[in-house]
């Protein structure tokens, strides 16, 4: 039977220091990556570091991290991250292209952690040179998920997810055969909409939409949980990740966000991952993977919590998610039509152009629309991938626009 | 660094049916192992079966499932077992040593579910011949575990947990690595006593002790489950089982027994065990092991059940725990001496010569006795811990009427 999860050993450096690169180095995780390095007393040693648009913090965690070599994605900072870090041994370099080379840099494990759609290239060097990437991109499985894994599959490359969910099912896993597995379930906190009505979800505005009750995000992230679209791209990547099908994967809302995934086996156990809301176990996890470290990250402490609730979603209230499970059981390039125009319908609904009910509606839209126009074929390569994602969006900017000024005269 | 649980594959047999030799047949643990072994379609092959008093019921047993050798404990019963038998190709015998030779019977793995002391010899027999036992009974690590472990080593033998706490924690634990064990918690329901008050735990009847809200199980273990003490005892298992010190143990009740044990990583990653309380779920999991079976177990449905607590036991309500605890940190002989005191009590309380209080003060008593008499040594071999098992046992019964008399003398 085939493995869901290779237990295979790092290419290298069981002893002395684990060479990482880190991409999305001034994000959220990059952060936190880099604490963990910083407190893990010379177990790691990072070479290289990309960055977005910052390339005052990228220096600044360069210098700190004592890496070689430091990308900043956009062209024209690369004059200030140059003399930012004047006097140091590190090389600057600056533009997509260099944010590859990071990507394929000498490493032990690459970070990759690039939000949205600029974080699936560099991913993807990272994979096809085979190196172990811990995964905290969202867009690279779900836009392009059967590439990436043939390319996994190709180079003996290995990806640790670094979402928190994933990472929980990688660990509750344990290497199992795929042929004992009767369910693989994602837990949902639910999000601020857990318990409102239909109607008052319709309308919520952003600020409501980015309360997020248990974890501190970004808000592209936090409006996709608040409708459980996030869950659906959750699924999708499980889909990929650990090679099942829909039909054996299930999502469970799950309000304290402290079971992140469960495994149930044929004989009747079940197998779950558990850790207090914080991205440092499941980075720390994947870092030492597959030892580990011990790390600063929150404790979970049961009885300090005392209650975990569990409720099946609610896909009436919570559109997004039907959306989001017929897109992966339907498959061919849905996914990836579904993650494009989900992120239009998000940027809008982020900027008051349009209502929250809105997202779902537009998204499915911009699925029906791709299958009846047959134009939701299976991406067969990442540019395939990128041109149909870039295709999808300029319809949804423009269904966007319609939807808006429809709403606008509504109200 | 030493690894918790080795993923060794089991002597023979992968394909083809696993024999199967199940000690306890006529018990609540044989019978389900004999309801998995009639519903798995020829995957295995029943061997031999012992049994321990009914000589009725193992040879209808032993009929059914096609056993070649059937022994009863009671040398008494053979008449009755061969007449049984009688038309059948299969051995019948009785006695001790019968029980003995059906555990060193040609298996792949051993069933070892004898209830009480009479389970030790059998057992440890089975183990020196370097079988596979799914462990069920207690007293094996409870009175002789530093002995039996010792064996394990030396002749390459596997012990599988049947327990449900320690079948948990032993998928949860994924064969990992001592080293990266911060803590292994057990989950007790709490029984039937959880949120009474002290003085009315004291006073409880033998009826309300008996009254699991979650499991069927004998009287014996449903009373060391009402005072906690059961949940000492498995901490004793725990210790010598996953190799684990006292102060890598934890306890925590939780009341519906769903998660049944946890493993907390330095990372701050947690796995967990959880199954529906269906003694199948961890039966069907050893007797597969480390393959899986499709069971009829009962299946876990988080939602169903809603909530799940957690709680810090009492060990003021609970002082059996308390006095558990303290031998198991102590060590040396004193859970061997804590598991036969404990017999004699619980044997007293449910024939109403004690209250239920006097139990863990009976245990203490004991444990503090042999400390101060200087025979709490650790046990060097099976016959040396059950000389002490018999004489606590003997000890204690006399400490029994000495405190029933004063019992009775007060009320």
């Amino acid at each position: 039977m085939e493995k869901v999860t290779e237990m295979k050993q790092p290419a290298a450096l069981e002893r002395g220091a684990r060479r990482v690169v880190i991409l999305g180095a001034t994000g959220s995780i990059g952060k936190s990556t880099a604490e963990i390095i910083a407190g893990a007393r010379g177990a790691y040693r990072v070479e290289a570091v990309a960055g977005g648009r910052d390339p005052l913090a990228l220096a600044l965690l360069a210098r700190e991290l004592g890496a070689k070599f430091a990308a900043v994605a956009d062209p024209a900072a690369y004059a200030q991250l140059k003399e930012a870090l004047a006097g140091t041994s590190i090389t600057p370099a600056a533009g997509e292209e260099a944010v590859i080379e990071t990507a394929l840099r000498p490493a032990d494990i690459v970070v990759g952690a690039i939000a949205g759609t600029a974080g699936v290239r560099p991913t993807f060097a990272a994979l096809s040179a085979g190196r172990t990437v811990a995964l905290a991109n969202k867009e690279c499985l779900v836009c392009a998920g059967a590439v990436f894994m043939r390319q996994v599959e190709a180079t003996g490359a290995m990806l640790l997810p670094v979402d928190s969910e994933h990472n929980a099912i990688f660990q509750a896993l344990g290497g199992a055969n795929l042929g004992t597995i009767e369910m693989i379930t994602l837990t949902a906190s639910g999000g601020p909409f857990r318990t409102w009505t239909r109607e008052a979800i319709a309308a919520a505005t952003p600020e409501q939409a980015l309360a997020h009750p248990n974890w501190a995000m970004g808000p592209k992230v936090t409006v996709d949980s608040a409708g459980l679209m996030n869950k659906g791209l959750e699924l999708i990547e499980a889909h990929h990740l650990f090679g099942i099908e829909a039909a054996r994967l299930d999502v469970v809302v799950h309000a304290q966000s402290i079971v992140h995934g469960l495994v149930s086996f044929t004989d009747g156990s079940v197998t779950a991952g558990l850790a207090a809301p914080d991205m440092k176990v499941p980075i720390g996890h994947c870092l030492a993977y597959p030892h580990r470290s011990r790390t600063a990250a929150r404790r979970l402490d049961l009885t300090a919590i005392g209650k975990l609730t569990f409720e099946r979603p609610d896909l009436d209230r919570f559109p997004a998610l039907r959306v989001a499970i017929d897109a992966l059981q339907t498959g061919q390039g849905l996914p990836t039509v579904l993650n494009a125009a989900n992120e239009i319908a998000v940027e809008a609904f982020l900027n008051r152009r349009i209502p929250f009910r809105e997202i779902a509606f537009i998204v499915e839209e911009a699925c029906n629309s791709a299958l009846a126009s047959g134009d939701a074929h299976e991406p067969q390569s990442i540019s395939d991938a990128l041109a149909v994602d870039h295709c999808v969006r300029e319809r949804s900017s423009a269904f966007v626009k319609q939807r808006a000024a429809s709403c606008a005269k509504v109200h």
